[in-house]
């Protein structure tokens, strides 16, 4: 695949940087994990003392915001009792991920991939995701 | 591994005992498990009578509370509708379970592992737990 | 459910301790489950550095000979490729396991559960899980 | 978890990047995965181009090496048919790999933890494997 419309190693290395370097400014170890354009995983880290059940989160936050193509900040609030999504954390064998943490990655306007971030509380892996991303 | 930094087969016997005797005291059968600092089942214990149910549920909140490094019960009330982590309990293959019961083993200031408890109410539940990890 | 018609709590320890004294007297540490009679986990012990694996494997072994109420010794050679029950191991969610382990137990010529062996040779977890059901 | 006695994600990363340069050598893109003493995920990384289909193979091969304490290559000869270990594939929720590329990390005589290398024939990956594990 053209590397212009996905993401490389060396670009989810350089994310991943990035969320460390923010995790380790806020003090809360992370598991950040990288996902292409398909969803599947790139590359993923887990800091030191981060939580181990946050390993899969992580993943699976950068799948659903590729699968979805938004933030799950933003389908955290469609996915609550009452709302339109409600229920769609049992799709896909269970890999939705309905709480902040995942971004899409977006290059010349095209998403060509997402980051997921697990190990703190939400408002914490949202700001990690966030330096993430903005560092493709 | 180092067992000053696991939880040992003796230490989950002992952990299991003590979870057995408030369960008696309390008249209320119990599934007991205690896993080790990588999350993994040392041992588990049904006690006669016991919800058939709750082997399943026993061992994964062990797992979990080892997961999060958290009791169950406080992962319970973040796991609301309406709160950061709706929907954590989607994650990891379905073991995550968001009700109190599963207690964070601790030595020397370092996690070293986690003990469940199920097949009572949520009160007695984390009774039990609590009566067992303290015998750690 | 009458216990002369199943297996107990005080039973499955004394099951377990038997394999743990074979276990010790080969030197090679294992994991030991109890299944009742409805094929449940009533205990379960992992010796101090068993591999982690066997946890599964060893539950599975017991589940597997109350499932077909034999030993998994005598199905593995039913399930070998030509054989009769040739993939069997795809049934009950993948949790038939196949080779040598897992034994019945029983008392008055009724099967009330079984024990299931699992952190060594094929040989070794056989002479184990005997010792076990042995002590029944 | 004290790191004398388990796997950093420094080690990790010197691991991963260890294999990379073997893979570049022998011009096969690969997965490479760590995983620690508990067999749960540090770090994954997948070179451009390598298959999508081998994320999950490697980790499960660092799991693997780590569940049962031994190379998959050596598992490999003892899951066949006919064989002590066959069908020790369904076990773990099918995330056993019985083939050439899961090796276990030494550090004094101890296991504290495994690496996973899948992207190519099975020598390719063996030999990624060994040079990614001697980087510990």
């Amino acid at each position: 695949m053209n590397h212009e419309h996905n993401t490389s190693l060396a670009d989810a290395r350089r994310i991943i940087a990035a969320g460390e370097a923010k995790a380790t400014e806020i003090g809360q170890p992370m598991n950040i994990a990288v996902v292409d354009v398909g969803g599947n995983l790139i590359a993923h880290a887990r800091m030191d003392a981060a939580w181990i059940g946050s390993i899969d989160i992580a993943i699976n936050k950068a799948f659903t915001a590729r699968m979805f193509d938004l933030a799950t900040a933003d389908l955290a609030k469609q996915a609550q009792p009452g709302s339109q999504f409600y229920g769609i954390d049992q799709s896909n064998n269970g890999r939705v991920m309905i709480f902040a943490g995942g971004i899409p990655l977006v290059r010349n306007d095209e998403i060509i991939g997402a980051v997921g971030v697990s190990g703190g509380e939400g408002k914490q892996d949202q700001a990690v995701a966030e330096a993430a991303a903005a560092a493709l």
